[in-house]
């Protein structure tokens, strides 16, 4: 009896522990401003390479829809290439791009949508991953 | 005892996870940007309409006085009625109004204070509310 | 049995809760605004004001390095006199030091560096620090 006692108090305890990923971020945009939009995907990029298992998520919402809309954005080839690393995702708000009026056939290919960016970063919280908001 | 202990094990692990509410967030604005103010409102009253056992909280502190000074504000009338909703709540941070000359007569109604609005943020954290910083 | 057993589930919890400390900041600076730089330190202060007991720590990358860069910082008597409490830290990004050619002895005293500030912020997080955005 005692035995399984520790015994599930260890699996909890490490549950819990594991729960506390080593390097995982959600890097939240609002910003209009291209020069954010190169940090956010300057700041990703370096986090995967500081970590080979890093997990980065770039969720937009607000007014920084531009940097993943086809006609505006000045970084879409790097957008498409960061898309493409299975340790990273580049996730836009569905309420945004409707109050905005993009259509999600104009995005840059490789971003995903999501139903509502605000829930989707405080989800990553929860879930232990780290928050920066993007500004300079 | 066998039985006891799995309760308790189980009575902690759901007390854990229920510190986990579904959807919470702290707004953090510091911005004079009347902008700012606007998507502060927005984004909370969005919230509300995507959950409706969701809970917000806006936290002003810094140069963002002028949202909710009677005065000042441009967004008076929507601070008042998203103060009104029981999941929702307005509060500025007592040492801001003091080095900004504002009284608590000279507040939107609506509106409460609090001690510390860095020190009200980071506690809502602590209990597991997401947190999103205003900035556009 | 039914001793230890509450014993150990005390324990577990009260570690859990040790994990939460009463008041702990982490701030994260990427701007090169003055004002900014201000307001870090004031905030920093603030909190150090409101509870003796509490920790502090200024995190700056991207564009934010003038404020610790002897040659440019407007206000690096305050950054010396902050970084002497030894409840305060205040940790400049080696990668942004690269990026921007700051050398180390550039440095106003009392800064430390961290060999990555998106890294040093989130592990604050994961410790239960409070996050704290610095904008206006």
């Amino acid at each position: 009896m005692k035995k399984i006692f520790f015994i599930s108090l260890l699996m909890l305890v490490s549950s819990l522990l594991s729960a506390q990923p080593n390097y995982k971020v959600v890097f939240d945009l609002t910003s209009r401003d291209t020069v954010d939009h190169k940090l956010a995907l300057r700041w990703a990029n370096e986090v995967l390479k500081a970590d080979k298992n890093a997990q980065v998520e770039i969720v937009l919402f607000g007014q920084s829809l531009a940097m993943i809309a086809k006609d505006k954005s000045v970084v879409s080839d790097a957008v498409t290439k960061l898309s493409a690393n299975r340790n990273a995702a580049i996730k836009v708000c569905k309420v945004a791009l409707k109050a905005h009026n993009v259509e999600e056939n104009q995005l840059v290919p490789g971003v995903q949508t999501v139903p509502d960016g605000i829930y989707e970063i405080i989800n990553k919280q929860r879930q232990g991953w780290g928050y920066i908001k993007v500004s300079h």
